[in-house]
């Protein structure tokens, strides 16, 4: 097994974390290596389920916060193992996890082993399974199985977001929205209907679609109704008696999933609709006495998260939370992922200056 | 080898050709029976080509008529062997290929053998593989092998039209229109552009389309343009790059095939169209003096054939040809096919008088 020096500095340690294959559902190897550190520590409480591991203090503080990264990666891509490189623009760190999300990993254990007593009770989280279906998200069998082990007053994803806060996330739901005609030979197209033709007037719909841009906690988020599938056709010589339409919405997080299914079935009024997914998204919770503090820290604006994040599983549980992570989150799951070396350290330059003031 | 009877009547011979099986490609058995039954009458010149057979008088007669019909079926789906039924509004003989169109073949087998001086020269043609891919039609390599063997001035092709004449054929091609967009993550979709949404106005375009009704030999008809297929998107949570509707034209035979192309890329004028598929339609050519002859002994009003057929090859070598024959057209390739036995015998009828007036 991997022993994870805690002592050494963190842009080593996400070398060390890389270099750890973790493919999703193949995390043992990886949550071992972190259990075992973090049972080093001593000031800690470690509790294991499966592969995701919580440490905690409990140190009486006023306030409880909760610093959370996923164990797991995408596929190896002949992306590992981690390379370092040195350019113009700074030093970089190459490879699979260095950015989603193994250096925000690496931060937190450098935050586990060297503020013993922070300011605030810290309840750190490593999970496995978050970029696969969600029936597998180690979070969301915590939420289950340990709400009151993740509970607190506010949490951080280590999400990528350029060593910046991306506050909340919006939601996401799909629905299919369905047209329906009658057969016929093209030939005698006049003895059917065209379900293809009739899904013209859906499209044209959601290309006239204006966004809703609402302002929360001073961010504008910005939503998106798109068309993601379509799909009809029965034969080369058939009229097609069906047409379904795939559309993914994505919404601010002032509306709720309820909110969002009755917008769209709104805006298809007259059609036939089906939800077939849906998750609901997370308010920044940017008034929270912990998170002025952390954004003071930070020392830069906030900016709305528009993907959905892990930060919407705390959401549901009341506890606000914001993506703030090492590397740009558009290098994620790509072959050439790789974080600079400075956003690991200012992450972790954060961490320490928040949590020790 | 089954042993046809040509001296029996029409329906019983309609039931031995239903029980010789010939699924496309597998009419060996049946072109020998044909090929045999053919050659036991003496009046005629035989010529086999592969699975097609042609019979003809040679008398001298000042025109020569083509009447022909194809030997395969489509695929037998529980509805063999042949089954007569009596009922209310008439017998019916039930069975795969009754309608399409071994009772058609029946006709001409009888006409053959009963009428060894026409008043007009014939030449029969049986061929194979009408129900699969053009590529392997028999007409079409007769076409292509022996164009003075199947040429003529007037055709009858047995497709099944209720024992009335159905007349030219119209043409169809296949276009496919293509919009382009650019990827993007749904979550930030004003980063890219939708292809999806962009066929709105394709369909919409379809759906507004008005269909060309030409009146040709005083008959009427009538065009369609329809989208057979759509298809577009990339996952779930990407804004899809492309979107392609198949579209099927249906047009009139005073359009060439040129006409037609010309026609649907000015339709669909502004985007990307590329034609995937073309046939052309056939004149009904009802000024020939053989076609007003037969008008006149079948008796009732021709109506124009919508669908595309074989006879769109007999006009391609310059003659011209209508559909007449047992059946109707609607019943072909269902599993309850069936013919009504009247149907049969009124075909045999009106050509025997049609020949020896």
């Amino acid at each position: 097994m991997t022993t994870l020096d805690l002592t050494t500095d963190a842009v080593t340690l996400t070398e060390q974390l890389v270099n750890i294959e973790s493919v999703s559902l193949e995390e043992q190897a990886i949550a071992d290596a972190v259990e075992q550190a973090l049972r080093g520590l001593g000031h800690l409480e470690v509790v294991r389920r499966g592969n995701n591991i919580v440490a905690r203090t409990d140190l009486g503080r006023a306030e409880r916060v909760v610093i959370a990264g996923h164990l797991d990666t995408v596929p190896v891509n002949d992306n590992l193992p981690a390379r370092r490189e040195q350019t113009a623009e700074g030093d970089l760190l190459h490879g699979l996890g260095t950015c989603d999300m193994k250096s925000g990993d690496a931060v937190i254990l450098r935050i586990a082993a060297t503020v013993p007593e922070p300011n605030r009770d810290i309840t750190f989280i490593f999970y496995d399974a978050e970029e696969i279906a969600a029936v597998h998200n180690g979070l969301g069998k915590l939420a289950q199985s340990d709400p009151e082990l993740i509970a607190g007053d506010f949490a951080i994803l280590m999400e990528p977001s350029n060593a910046g806060i991306e506050a909340g996330c919006q939601g996401t739901l799909r629905v299919e929205v369905r047209t329906t005609g009658e057969r016929a030979h093209t030939a005698r197209a006049w003895r059917g209907v065209n379900a293809i033709h009739k899904a013209g007037a859906v499209l044209r719909r959601l290309e006239d679609y204006e966004p809703r841009k609402p302002v929360i906690d001073g961010l504008e988020y910005h939503e998106g109704l798109n068309a993601v599938f379509v799909r009809g056709g029965v034969a080369g010589n058939v009229l097609p008696d069906e047409c379904v339409v795939e559309v993914n919405y994505r919404f601010a997080p002032d509306y709720s999933e309820a909110d969002a299914e009755a917008f769209v079935r709104d805006f298809f009024d007259g059609y036939d609709v089906t939800l077939t997914d849906s998750a609901p998204g997370a308010l920044p919770g940017l008034d929270r006495p912990a998170a002025k503090d952390f954004l003071a820290v930070v020392g830069r604006d906030a900016a709305p998260k528009f993907g959905w994040t892990d930060v919407a599983r705390f959401s549901a549980l009341g506890v606000p939370a914001v993506n703030f992570g090492p590397g740009d989150p558009l290098l994620a799951h790509k072959q050439e992922e790789h974080v600079p070396v400075a956003d690991i350290e200012r992450c972790e330059d954060v961490l320490r200056k928040w949590l020790t003031a």
